[in-house]
C-alpha cells in the first residue's frame, strides 16, 4: 500500500511532521515522497500546485485520492486503514472523546500561542531582525500566555482522567502519553509543536512532565524516522528573545 | 440520549453554531443547554470553568464525557452515534477523503482569512472604532485575500470531483453540498463561517455558488433550529469597511 502513496513535504514544518508520524505509525514506512525546499519556494512548483492549488505542504496522494491538510491526512489514514499499524483513535467512547479533545485543543491553541504569536514573532532570523519592533510589555505578556498554555499541557500529562488502576500503575512505571497509557493521535498532533519549540530554544525545565515526555518520545521509531533532517545536521539558528520561562 | 447531553453555548459564535448543527443533524434536538452571555463574561463562570478550565464555549457533556473543542464535539457525535441521524462522514474512501479535506481546509483558512484578519479587524463596533488604525493598503490586501479564498470555495461548489453521472444530474437539479450530493460534516464546518460573514455585511453577489448554497441551507432544519437567536431579533450592528468585493 505504501507504494501507492506519495507525500510532498518540507523539513521542519510542523504540519508535515505530523502527517509523517501518522504515516510511520500506520505502517507505511517507505512511502514515496519528495522533500521540497521552502527557500526555493518549491511548494509553489507545478507538481505540487496541480494536486494542491494552495501550493502548500504536506500534499499527499494515495492512489487517486488527494488529501492535503495535515489533520485530514492523519484522519484519512486512521479511518481508511483502521486495522493497520497503531490504532491512533481508540474505540472506547471516553478514551476517544479525550483523544479528539486533545487533538483539536492542540490545533486550536498551540499553533498560535506557540508558533505564530510567540516563536515567529520573537525569533531572531537574519532577515527579520530589522523588522521586529516588539515592545517589551508585549514580550512579557506573550511569554506569560505561552507559559500558561504549557503549564496546562504539563498538567494534562500529570493528571490523566479515565484511568483504570492497572493503567495508572503502568503509567507510573513507563510514563504517560497525552491521553493515557497508549500513544494516540493526540500525541501525533501535539509532539511536533513541542519538537519545534525545543528546536527554536524553548527550555522545558519548568515543565517536567512535558520534558520527560519529549525525551521519551524522541526515541520512538515513528518520530525518529520522521525527525526533520536538517535539524540533525545543524543547530537551530533562532533564539527566542526571552530565554527564561 | 439527548437528555444526557448538556451544551453551554453563546449566540453568534461560529464554533458553537457548528456544534449545534451537528447535534441537530445527529438527531439530538432537545438536548439540555444553557445560553451564556459573552457580554457578562459568563463563559468564565464557575459552572463552565469546572468542565472547561479554558472558560470557553462550546462546552459539552454527554453523561460523564466532557468534550469542549467544537471540532472534537462534532467528531465525537459522529463516531459515537454513527447510525443515528445524518451520516456526516461518508464510508466511501474518496468521499470521506474529500469531506475530511474540506473540514480541515475550512478550519485552517476561514477562521483567519475571514474572521480574525478581516471581519474582526475591520468591523466597526462602537468600542473598537477608536482603536482601529487600519491602513488603506492593508484593507485592500486583506480584501483581496478574502476574495481569493471565497472564489476558491465558490469553485469547489461548482466543480465537484468524484461524481457519478447520476449524482451530477441530481446536483444540477437540486444544488450541491460542499462535498457532493449529500450534506456532510464539511457543510457543518463551512456554513457557520458564511452565515457569520453575511451577518456582518459580506455580500455574496460575486460568489453565486456560495450565494445559492447559503440561501438553500438557511432553510435546512438543523441550521434553522440553531440559527443564533439574537440575529433573528436585530439587524447586524457591524459594517465591514469595504462594502465591495
Amino acid at each position: 500500500m505504501a507504494e501507492n502513496m506519495f507525500l510532498y513535504w518540507g523539513s521542519g514544518s510542523v504540519p508535515c511532521w505530523k502527517a509523517m508520524i501518522a504515516l510511520e505509525e500506520k505502517g507505511f514506512s517507505g512511502y514515496k515522497n519528495k522533500l521540497i525546499s521552502f527557500d526555493n519556494n518549491e511548494m509553489k512548483g507545478e507538481d505540487v500546485l496541480k494536486l494542491n492549488p494552495r501550493g502548500e505542504v504536506p500534499t499527499f496522494t494515495d492512489g487517486d485520492v488527494v488529501v492535503n491538510e495535515s489533520s485530514a491526512i492523519c484522519e484519512y489514514l486512521e479511518s481508511t486503514y483502521k486495522d493497520k499499524g497503531t490504532q491512533l483513535i481508540p474505540s472506547g467512547t471516553k478514551q476517544r472523546a479525550l483523544v479528539l479533545q486533545r487533538m483539536n485543543e492542540a490545533m486550536a491553541n498551540l499553533m498560535h500561542k506557540m508558533l505564530l504569536d510567540y516563536i515567529y514573532e520573537f525569533m531572531e532570523t537574519k532577515e527579520e531582525k530589522t523588522k521586529l519592533k516588539t515592545r517589551p510589555d508585549n514580550v512579557a505578556r506573550k511569554t506569560q500566555t505561552l507559559k500558561d498554555e504549557l503549564n496546562r499541557w504539563n498538567d494534562y500529562l500529570g493528571k490523566l482522567p479515565y484511568l483504570s488502576w492497572i493503567d495508572a500503575f503502568h503509567i507510573r512505571k513507563t510514563g504517560a502519553y497525552l491521553a493515557g497509557p497508549d500513544f494516540t493521535m493526540a500525541d501525533v498532533y501535539f509532539f511536533p509543536f513541542i519538537g519545534f519549540g525545543v528546536r527554536v530554544g524553548l527550555n522545558l525545565d519548568s515543565f517536567p512532565n512535558i520534558k520527560s515526555y519529549y525525551e521519551r518520545l524522541s526515541s520512538r521509531p515513528s518520530i525518529k524516522a520522521s525527525w526533520p533532517p536538517h535539524w540533525k545536521q545543524s543547530p537551530g539558528s533562532f533564539k527566542p528573545l526571552t530565554g527564561k520561562m
